[in-house]
């Protein structure tokens, strides 16, 4: 599980920073691609990485700004001329759907697989044996969310020698031994999983914001998260500045990240105000809250950890 | 007069070519600069430049294709956001109002420069002091047009040395009798500007066109063309297949050219299956038929030159 930024740039693009997307990518864990967030270029910046985008499964908008949608039609399309095949969802506000599909009917674009909009609300998103997805509220003066991911926890690994005192050799009945809650042997005897199994591997949880307001009372959505992705458009003091314009400073996140307590913290949508020495004074500003932070670049990979 | 070409590719980026979008720089003749066609990732090119995304007069899009046109809801944007003022005519076919429209309010963008939006038919756009603006009609499987323009002839310069004969002496008076057709002078003599000017200027005529199949009756409108700027898809012997995807191969571009008599030919929309000497290939198989040919790369740069 492995995050790719592609742009951590806010409102227009920089040299130094595009404007907003990241992959996640969940290779071992589905062999597919989420993306968050798809400004202008997105696909430009993927040319220069390793990302498929036919890998790409579910793509999920915060918000309509500009800085987070106009790549979409062109990653789309992208994709479809490429030989994706595979259906792809795409999640996010209301009028997402008007947009893609105006987009994609007025240039005459044909996709060759199936895509499907589906315009969120807070609450579940979707649930399947790996994942359940949750979009929370945020205040950007347009509708914006965040998504909170949580993987499900994994069945321990099965206890070789466990097994062997009970006599039973390696071969493909260990797999079916794992694949069931309980075995029925030749020789009659029941075997419990759960007595051959070692601990369960907790599933990780990570919250990947859009673009918001400070609000405290985000904490209760990040118990136990292991990874906060959270904007920080303004250095600490502007406050009353990033309030006027629906944004965050870096301190305000830091500040949520550690009353949340979190595992790390990584900021994204900088401004391009911020460049070389001052993007480390935002750094150390962080830092002085919540020492797990990390000020994301363009192409930034971060491995998703438990905490 | 500058062309500077930002995308040379089609239908999908590559690292070597980005998506279409050329822009010709009038900033001697009036300060102002054209863009022809602005795929996605137009604005990141300009980056690389020194063009001013506020000098931006007029936008001409030649088809809705996603690779023409999904970079201008980002650059119209931008160019607000960078604190541009002076009003931008966006010109194309039906449907270019709607995609605009609905890209801006859905992305709650304000712009804080008047945009006009003119949908074209074939014939006459604009005229002004310096230009005749005409659109003409190719064919791309959806509306698709070519852009001519034509500059106006040119007063010649002041001959001083007529002017000494007729002794007037140097001095504001010159640009005033340039200013005029006659001119009394304070002893009540009446000088005729043409009298003491040098030749007139003539003035240049540029053919942008967009995607389009081989039309050998576009001649027509190429009488007199300094400069030809035209699509090449597809390698010669592929005419097949141009034509099966309405577009034209190098060899039909250049045979146009040469029927056409222009100045010059800029090849651009170069499919990114043509790399290193396989361009090379295109450019010679363009040159034995018509020898002023150039393929267009990402940020070449051109002064119109007068045939
Ligand atoms: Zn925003
Ligand atoms: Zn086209």
């Amino acid at each position: 599980m492995e995050l790719f930024f592609l742009g951590t740039g806010s409102g227009v693009p920089s040299k130094e920073r595009n404007v907003s997307s990241l992959v996640l990518r969940l290779l071992e864990e589905r062999g597919t691609t989420w993306v968050f967030d798809c400004g202008e270029g997105t696909q430009q910046q993927i040319l220069n990485t390793n990302i498929r985008p036919r890998r790409i499964e579910a793509i999920f908008i915060t918000h309509l700004h500009g800085d987070h949608i106009y790549g979409l039609p062109g990653l789309l399309s992208s994709r479809s001329f490429q030989g994706g095949e595979s259906p792809v969802t795409v999640y996010g506000p209301r009028g997402l759907k008007e947009y893609i599909d105006i987009s994609l009917q007025l240039s005459g674009t044909n996709l060759r697989y199936p895509l499907y909009v589906e315009e969120v609300q807070e609450g579940e998103l979707f649930e399947d044996e790996q994942f359940v997805v949750e979009a929370v509220k945020l205040e950007h003066g347009l509708e914006s969310y965040g998504y909170i991911l949580k993987e499900k926890d994994k069945l321990g690994e099965l206890q070789p020698e466990k097994l062997k005192e009970l006599g039973i050799q390696p071969g493909p009945l260990y797999q079916t031994i794992k694949s069931q809650p309980q075995t029925k042997l030749e020789d009659g005897r029941i075997i419990h999983r759960n007595d051959v199994l070692g601990p369960p591997k907790r599933g990780r949880k990570i919250a990947i914001f859009g673009d918001t307001r400070y609000l405290p009372e985000l904490v209760n959505f990040l118990e136990g998260a292991d990874l906060l992705v959270h904007e920080a458009t303004f250095a600490g003091g502007e406050e009353d500045m990033a309030r006027d314009y629906y944004h965050s400073t870096v301190k305000q996140a830091a500040t949520l990240a550690k009353k949340a307590g979190v595992g790390e913290l990584i900021l994204n949508h900088l401004s391009s105000r911020y460049q070389g020495d001052a993007v480390e004074q935002l750094s150390e500003e962080a830092k002085n809250i919540f020492p797990n932070t990390i000020i994301a670049y363009d192409f930034y990979r971060h491995q998703v950890k438990r905490s």
